[in-house]
């Protein structure tokens, strides 16, 4: 926690003793020192990302803190699933506008007390700096794989089946509903599709046990469309998705049975943070069974084929235009 | 590189591909995955560290680009030498406002480019987001030490002597002067003092060296007396410093010469990036002769005592009473 600065609003010192010392694991020396130590089982290798949020972008100002702490703690859990890895701990840097005080804080650091608890993870340390503009909030996750068994991108290969995770599009339906958009949807559907959208689940667990299965996979933050077209360049491949294939949840049916044109965004919409792999044909008892001992679905909906790029096709097998592979922030 | 927004300003992949893929090393896989690979070396435990700076807060936003980058790079790898660590590899998220191009965004990369190649380290991965804003940029830092080895704040014993690399109060200057003060400054001292608030030397292979020397450590950035009270702090002891044995660099000395109370605002000034450690009194042969082969003063100030908190004394060894222990950024 080096760079802490005594003075600033309401005493840095103070916010790291009250709210962020209580997070640490003994490898982050109470926050005290000028670094953590992590240790390295044998036999294991560490993998590290790190995401950045920002008011007004990736979250709304008057969010829940304890939401925006558990999205930006999970965003980064779902890049080490991603890989296959296990969660060990992470390190948070915080820049915040001095309108965001003690109360603020201490919701934010609640959020991550109680996803720590969940995913069985620890703080390390950071920094904690004011700005005069919008909170930038920084995490860097650190979790561990065993040597040669994380599952990178490019590992993509003609034949292997593609499959994704849990449902397709509930976070882009929870956004669009925050924006006021469907008013007509069924109200027992609301709180899900915003929670997918506020508070993403990141699938640790599936992404741990595909391990020596999946050949490639990605985690869906852009959009299954543009996620899948991110394997298919670095493994130097290209897939074929079925449209009518994508697992949808009953509240997005409920929303597609009423403008079928909704299921394209589904597919291109982002923040789904549900895994996206490729795997032999082989594989396919190994998967089914999986979904079945996580209770999750796993659904097959392409396959991965020689050439480049991603192809969407409908029920009959013809090509759909996608006009907007990415996906953009509000 | 996950959570990078395909149509955001000057295209997010263009900037990772352009300036922050040359700067991976193999572990970030390109920065095309979800996540960077870190290998441990058998008996060897990681060191973590992570520093925020904002614009207009930590640096001046019209600072030199590449100059912004290593001072946050080295601000970071101070972090590890504190802890006796060799520094391997770095994280980077940059939230910048969209005023900054591709020109500025170039710059900052080459002065990252520079410094890896002289610390010896690389980039794993990161982020890059946008915001309405000052820039923040945050950066984690990784590096290695002997397991058991590294030298934490909490080691200070009653009977230690205290010592300093370096000299004191440069960056202090270096930032005054910045701000207008002192015009009457001889011109050769000027950008010295000014480099060493622009462009810190982390104490690199110092910090290493000091593993079985040293028994506690920090790098001075809150100021030499506000962090030796974080070693007291952490150590339960007390301290005893001589302010006229505090090493002045000949520009420092050009300043005092003219008003002697600036020699205690030099003890109290931030950002000098030297290495405070304190070790037992027969170490002094061995410090002094690490002092020779780097070619770098080290100074010994004064002595831990039982007790709490910092005494600075004068040369008759009466007490000086110290208003501002801490160090407020402009």
């Amino acid at each position: 926690m080096a760079g802490v600065v005594p003075g600033e609003p309401f005493g840095e010192f103070e916010r790291i003793r009250r709210f962020f010392a209580p997070l640490a694991g003994p490898g982050g020396l109470g926050l005290l020192d000028d670094a953590a130590v992590v240790d390295c089982r044998a036999g294991q290798r560490l993998v590290v990302t790190a995401d950045s949020i920002v008011a007004g972008v990736h979250y709304l100002p008057d969010d829940p803190p304890d939401l925006v702490a558990r999205k930006l703690l999970r965003v980064n859990l779902s890049d080490l699933a991603a890989m296959g890895a296990r969660p060990l701990h992470y390190l948070l840097t915080t820049a915040l506008p001095a309108a965001l005080g003690p109360d603020w804080v201490a919701e934010f650091a609640r959020g991550l007390a109680e996803d720590q608890r969940r995913f069985g993870i620890d703080l390390l340390g950071g920094d904690s700096v004011a700005t005069s503009g919008p909170a930038v909030l920084s995490l860097t996750a650190i979790g561990e794989v065993a040597v040669g068994m994380e599952i990178k991108r490019n590992g993509a290969r003609a034949g292997d089946l593609v499959w994704v995770s849990g449902t397709i599009g509930d976070a882009f339906l929870g956004l669009a509903l925050l924006r006021g958009a469907y008013p007509q949807l069924a109200p027992e559907y609301r709180a899900g599709l915003i929670g997918r959208f506020q508070v993403p689940d990141p699938r640790v667990d599936l992404g741990r046990r595909l391990a020596g299965i999946a050949h490639a996979m990605i985690d869906i933050s852009d959009g299954l469309i543009a996620d899948l077209a991110h394997i298919c360049d670095t493994s130097r491949v290209a897939a074929v998705i079925a449209l009518p294939s994508l697992p949808l949840s009953r509240a997005a049916l409920g929303v597609v049975d009423g403008e079928p044109g909704v299921r394209l965004a589904l597919a291109t919409g982002g923040d789904d943070y549900e895994l996206l792999f490729t795997a032999p044909a082989g594989s396919t008892q190994a998967i089914d069974d999986l979904s079945s001992v996580l209770g999750l679905p796993i659904t097959r909906i392409g396959k991965i084929e020689s050439g480049e790029g991603v192809r969407l096709v409908d029920a009959a097998g013809r090509t759909i235009p996608i006009d907007e592979p990415g996906y953009r922030h509000f």
